[in-house]
C-alpha cells in the first residue's frame, strides 16, 4: 500500500499514511485533534485547513463551506483525501479538549459518537408550516452542523416532544443518526457500554458519555462455557449439533443482557438512556454473536465470513439497550485475530507511535501483533491447550488452589497458590514459572529434559528430592500430589514454540531483529499473571531486557471503552486492518521447521541486550 | 429558488432545473435515461458525460473513475451538481431500456432499486484469506459497480451460502444495502408491493421486480373505517380516546398485512421474497401507519410531523415482507397534500413537461396541484363532506342504490343508479350531475337558488311537477322517496366553491388563467365518476373546453408502482416537494372574500375558449 508523509504546521508534526486517509484522521494518528463539531462527515466546516504544497481538487463540501477560500488552498480536513505528500496548515486544533488518561498510558479526547443538543425551535405557524422534523433537521444543520437521517421511532415521538410545547427540545444523536427527541424539562442522560465477549469471561462496562465517567462493572461468566472451554470447542458444538449455532447465539445475547443489566441497575440507568454498546472479542464470539455460523473459521483455510467492523442496531441484533441505539462490533485483524486484539491495539497505541512493540495475548490460540507507526504486522499462533491447564497431568485453570508462582531459588520450592490453599493442581502462569525456575536451577536441559533423581543427587543438587517418577516417566514434584512431569514439559515447549515461532515469523515479516523491540506487552487475562522474567527463560518472548516487558491487563476492555468514547479512536479502530498486515502461518512451508527450532529452551545465561539499546 | 437550464447534446434537449439537482436527475427530468448500472451512486461509473460549458471541479468520484478525462471536462453524471447553465454531451443513454407504459400514458424504464446479480467467486484459500463479505463486496464492485452496506441477517447468511460450495451466489442488493446471499441453485426472485393506503380503501399491488409485471392486485376496507369516515374523523378519534392512535396504527398494519397476504397468495410468492414496499396515502395515514400522533395536522396551524419522504426497514415498522426489506413511505406536500397526491403527479407527468395541467382530487379535502415543468403550485381546500354525501338529506356513500348519474333533458328525469336497483339515495357524482342538470334545464338561479313549482309552472317548465317541498325548502325529486333540497344545493355550493377557490388561488400564484390549462385530470376514485361536462357547469373546475378534462382512476397505486420499478420515478417523486410549491389556504386573508365570489355558479353557456386555444 502506498503511503505518503503529510506534514502539519506549525508543529511540524509529521504523519505518515496510507493513501486515501483523510486530512483530519492522519492528524489524529499524529496525535493533532483537528477541531470537528460534526465528528468528521463533511457538515460543520469546522475543520479547516490550508493546504500548502499538494493541495487537490476541492470537493463539493469544500465548495459550500469554504467558497471563498478554495484559492487560498482551504479545504475541509476531513474531506481532503491523502493522495501525495502534503503540508497542510492547521489553525485550529480542539479547543479547550476535555480528554482522559485510558488504556495504558494513552490520552484520549471526549468526543463520542452520541450527543445531545438542547435545541430552540421557533414555533410553527401559518407562515412557517415546516413539519416537526424539518424544524429539528433545521436547527441541528444549523447550530452543530448535522445533516442526520431519521430512525423510524422519532417520528412518533416528534409530536409528543413539539406538537404540544413550543420552545426547546434536546435531540439525542447518534453518528449521523436522529435517534430520539425528548421534550423540555425531561432529562437527557447519554450513556454507552463497551462489552468484551470473551470466551470466559464476560465484562461489560457502563460510561457516562457526557462525562467519560465510569458508572458501573460487571463481569459474568459466558454462558457458553457449558459447551467447552475455549473457542475451538465452541466451534465444534456448533458443527456437531444441529441447534448449536442458535444456542450459543442465544447464551451470548443472554450472558450480555446480564451484565448489561447488572451495570444500569448498578448505576441507576434506563436500558433506552444507553445509545451505544461496542463490543469486542475473538472473530468467532463475534461470529457467534450475530448468527453466522464459524465452521469456515474452524477448517483451512481458515476464513471468517466477516472481519470488517459492523454498526447495527440494538433491536436488530436483540440486545437490550434503546431500540434504535448502535451495537458496533470493532473489526478483526485475521479469522484468529480478532476485534478483542484491535482494542488491546488502540488500548496500548501500538501502530501508533515510532515505538516497535510486541503485543502477545496468550491463550489457546496465541496472538501477537508487532511493529510501530511505519510497519506493524499480526497472526496467530495454534498454543493448544496447555496454557490454560489442558493436557498437563495436575493442570487446572487459575483459580482456588491452583498453583499460580514458583520459586525454586535458595534451595526450596517456594509456591504461590491461589486462594492462600493447600494446592491442588498447576495453572499456566504457574506452569511457566516452574519450567522457567528449573531451568534457572539446572534441572532442565536446553532441549526440556528433566534430570534424573540420580543425576541431580551427583550434583547433589539441593531439590534432587523433588524429581520423582508418575506415570513412568520423570516428575518434579511440586507440592504433595502436585507434579510437573516430563510430558507436561513437552507440552509446554509445544504451546511456547508456536508462539515463539509466530513472534519469529512476524518480526521476519518485519525486518526486525528482537533486540530492535523497545517493548513487549502480554495481553489477556492470563498475560495479568505471566512473570515477565520466566517469559524471557522460556523464551515465550525474546529475550529483551525484563524491565522493557509489561502486562497491560484488561486492554481490550480500555480498547472497547476508547472506541466508544472517542469517534477518532474508532476510525483508528477500524483502519487498523489495512494498516497491520496479516501473516497466516499454516501457509508458510517454513513453518515446521521454524517450529521444531522453538521447541528448545534458550541458553542460560540470556545474552545482554547491546549497550546502547540498555541505554537508551 | 434559482434555476439553471442544462442543454443536452446531441439532441438539444433542454431541462430546467433548480441550482443541486445532478446533471443525471436532470436528464431524467428531461426525458433522456443516461446509463447507469448503480442508480445514480457515483460508484458504477457508467454514467459518464463530457461538460462542454459550465464544467465544475471534479468530486473524489471522478477522479475515482475519470482520471484521463478530467480536463476534457468528463464528469459522472450522478455526481455533477447543477449550479450554473450547462452544456453537456452525453455519450451513453440507457441501452436497449426496458420499458413500460404506467400511469397516464407515461413510459418508465425497468430499473428497479432492488436488483439480483449472480457472482462467480473465487474459492477461498490460504493465499486468499479474505473474509466471505469481502469477497463478495469485491465481486459485486467489480462487476455491477456496487458498493454496499450489509444488512445484518446476511451476516448469518454467507456461510451458509458460500461456506460449503464453492462457486457462484446470486446477491439481492436494496439501494445500496445487501439483504441477501442466495446460495447456487436456489431460485433468487425478487418482488416489491406498491401500498395506496386511501382512508376508505387499501390497495395492494404486487409486481414481479425482474419483469415489471403485476403480479396480483388485492384491495380490502381500511380497517380503521369504523372510527369514522373520513380523515378528520379518524384523527379526531385518535385525539379523544386514549388508546385511540395505537389502534389506528395497528389497524392500518393489519389491513396492510391483509392485502399483502392476498396478493402473495394469489402469486405464490412468500413474503421474504419482497424486498420492498412503496406506500402511498395522504399525511394523516401515514403518520398513524408510522405511530406518529396527527394532532397537529388537525388543528391550526396544520403541521406534520414529517412530510419528508422515509425508507424504514420492515422489521421495524412490522410489515411482513423480508425482514430487512424496505418499507418507502413517498413525500407529501404539505400536511393535507400527501404522498397519494405526489403519486398522481408522478403517474400523470405533471410538472415534467411543457403542459399546463390542473390536477383535482375531489373529496372532503380538495387536493390541487397546477403546473408544469416551469413552475408548479399545490393546495388543499377543505370542501366538507357533501362530495362524499355527508349533510345532504338523501345522501349516501356510492353503494348499491345510489344515484351515480342524473340526465334531466328531454323534460324527463333519467337516473344512472348504482347496482340498476330502486334508488336510495345520492352520492357526489350523482349531486353534481343533478345541480348542474338544474342549471342546465333553468330550474336553479346564479346564485343557487331553486325555482319555486309555482315559477316554474309559470313558464311551463316539464320538470315543473318535480319541484316538492322537503323539511320546509324546496327541493326537487330525483325519484319516489329521494329528494335534493335546497339546503342540499347550498352545501354542495360551499363545497365546490372551497376547492373553486383553491384552483382560483392557485392560477394566481402561477399567473395562469384558467383557459391557459392545457388538461384537467379528476383523480381519485370519486373522480373516476364525475362527469367532467357537469364539474365545469358548477364550476368546480374553470371552463375549458371539456375534452381537455379527464378523469384519470387510481393514479396513486400507478404512482406507487412506477416508484417501485423505476429508481429514477422515485428520485423524481422525492424532489416534487422542492419544485412544487405549498400554498396555506388558511394564511390567505383573501380566503373568504374570494369563497364568498366562488359559491355563485358560473353563467350559462360557459364562454368558449379563445379561438387560437381550441386549435392548439
Amino acid at each position: 500500500m502506498r503511503r505518503h508523509r503529510v506534514t502539519y504546521l506549525p508543529s511540524g508534526t509529521v504523519a505518515t499514511v496510507p493513501a486515501g486517509t483523510s486530512v483530519f484522521d492522519a492528524a489524529h494518528w499524529a496525535g493533532l485533534p483537528i477541531e470537528s463539531t460534526c465528528g468528521g462527515r463533511g457538515t460543520c466546516g469546522t475543520c479547516r485547513v490550508r493546504v500548502l504544497e499538494g493541495a487537490s481538487e476541492p470537493t463539493p463540501a469544500d465548495h459550500r463551506h469554504l467558497a471563498d477560500g478554495l484559492a487560498a488552498g482551504w479545504r475541509l480536513a476531513c474531506r481532503c483525501v491523502v493522495a501525495s505528500d502534503l503540508v497542510v496548515e492547521v489553525p485550529r486544533l480542539q479547543r479547550t479538549p476535555r480528554a482522559a488518561t485510558m488504556g495504558v498510558g494513552r490520552v484520549v479526547l471526549l468526543e463520542p459518537n452520541v450527543r445531545a443538543h438542547r435545541l430552540d425551535l421557533a414555533p410553527p405557524s401559518l407562515d412557517d408550516p415546516r413539519s416537526h422534523l424539518a424544524r429539528v433537521r433545521d436547527a441541528l444543520a444549523a447550530g452543530p452542523g448535522l445533516e442526520v437521517t431519521v430512525e423510524p421511532t422519532v417520528l412518533a415521538e416528534l409530536e409528543v416532544a413539539i406538537g404540544e410545547r413550543a420552545g426547546a427540545v434536546t435531540t439525542v444523536v447518534v453518528g449521523d443518526r436522529l435517534v430520539r427527541v425528548v421534550p423540555e424539562g425531561e432529562r437527557a442522560r447519554t450513556f454507552g457500554v463497551a462489552i468484551d465477549l470473551g470466551t470466559t469471561t464476560v465484562v461489560a462496562t457502563l460510561v457516562d458519555l457526557a462525562t467519560g465517567v465510569v458508572a458501573a462493572v460487571a463481569t459474568e461468566i459466558n454462558h457458553q462455557a457449558v459447551h467447552g472451554a475455549d473457542v475451538i470447542a465452541r466451534m465444534g458444538y456448533a458443527m456437531a449439533e444441529a441447534d448449536g449455532l442458535d444456542r450459543l447465539r442465544s447464551e451470548a445475547l443472554e450472558t450480555i443482557d446480564l451484565v448489561i443489566a447488572r451495570v444500569l441497575a448498578e448505576a441507576d440507568v434506563r436500558p433506552d438512556e444507553v445509545y451505544e454498546a461496542i463490543v469486542v472479542g475473538n472473530a468467532a464470539m463475534l461470529h457467534l454473536l450475530v448468527g453466522a455460523h464459524p465452521r469456515s473459521i474452524a477448517v483451512a483455510p481458515f476464513v471468517a465470513s466477516f472481519l470488517e467492523p459492523q454498526d447495527l442496531a440494538a433491536r436488530d441484533l436483540g440486545v437490550r439497550i434503546h431500540p434504535a441505539g448502535r451495537v458496533v462490533l470493532l473489526p478483526s485483524l485475521g479469522a484468529y485475530v480478532g476485534a478483542d486484539i484491535v482494542a488491546d491495539v488502540l488500548a496500548t497505541g501500538l501502530a501508533r507511535g515510532p515505538e516497535r512493540t510486541l503485543l502477545v495475548d496468550v491463550g489457546t490460540n496465541g496472538e501477537i501483533v508487532c511493529g510501530n507507526v511505519e510497519r506493524a504486522a499480526a497472526t496467530a499462533a495454534p498454543a493448544g491447550p496447555a496454557f490454560e491447564g489442558g493436557q498437563i497431568l495436575h493442570g487446572m485453570r487459575a483459580t482456588e488452589g491452583a498453583i499460580e508462582g514458583v520459586d525454586l531459588t535458595g534451595g526450596r520450592v517456594t509456591l504461590q497458590v491461589i486462594g492462600d490453599v493447600r494446592p491442588t493442581g498447576i495453572c499456566g502462569s504457574g506452569l511457566i514459572d516452574a519450567v522457567a525456575q528449573l531451568r534457572l536451577v539446572g534441572l532442565l536441559d536446553e532441549r526440556g529434559g528433566l534430570l534424573s533423581r540420580e543425576e541431580a543427587l551427583a550434583t547433589r543438587h539441593p531439590l534432587a528430592d523433588h524429581l520423582v517418577e508418575a506415570r513412568g516417566v520423570r516428575a518434579f514434584e511440586l507440592a504433595p500430589g502436585v507434579v510437573l512431569t516430563q510430558l507436561d514439559i513437552r507440552e509446554l515447549q509445544s504451546a511456547k514454540g508456536a508462539i515463539a515461532t509466530g513472534i519469529e515469523v512476524v518480526l521476519d515479516v518485519l525486518g526486525l531483529g528482537p533486540h530492535e523491540l523497545d517493548r513487549i506487552l502480554l495481553a489477556g487475562s492470563f498475560g495479568t499473571y505471566i512473570h515477565p522474567e520466566s517469559a524471557r527463560i522460556i523464551g515465550l518472548v525474546p529475550p529483551v531486557p525484563v524491565q522493557r516487558i509489561s502486562a497491560v491487563g484488561n486492554a481490550a476492555s480500555e480498547g472497547a471503552k476508547m472506541a466508544l468514547l472517542s469517534f477518532r479512536e474508532r476510525e483508528v479502530a477500524s483502519q487498523l486492518p489495512a494498516r497491520i498486515g496479516y501473516v497466516e502461518l499454516s501457509g508458510r512451508t517454513d513453518f515446521n521447521e521454524r517450529f521444531l527450532r522453538n521447541l528448545a529452551f534458550p541458553r542460560l545465561p540470556l545474552a545482554q541486550a547491546p549497550a546502547a539499546e540498555v541505554a537508551s
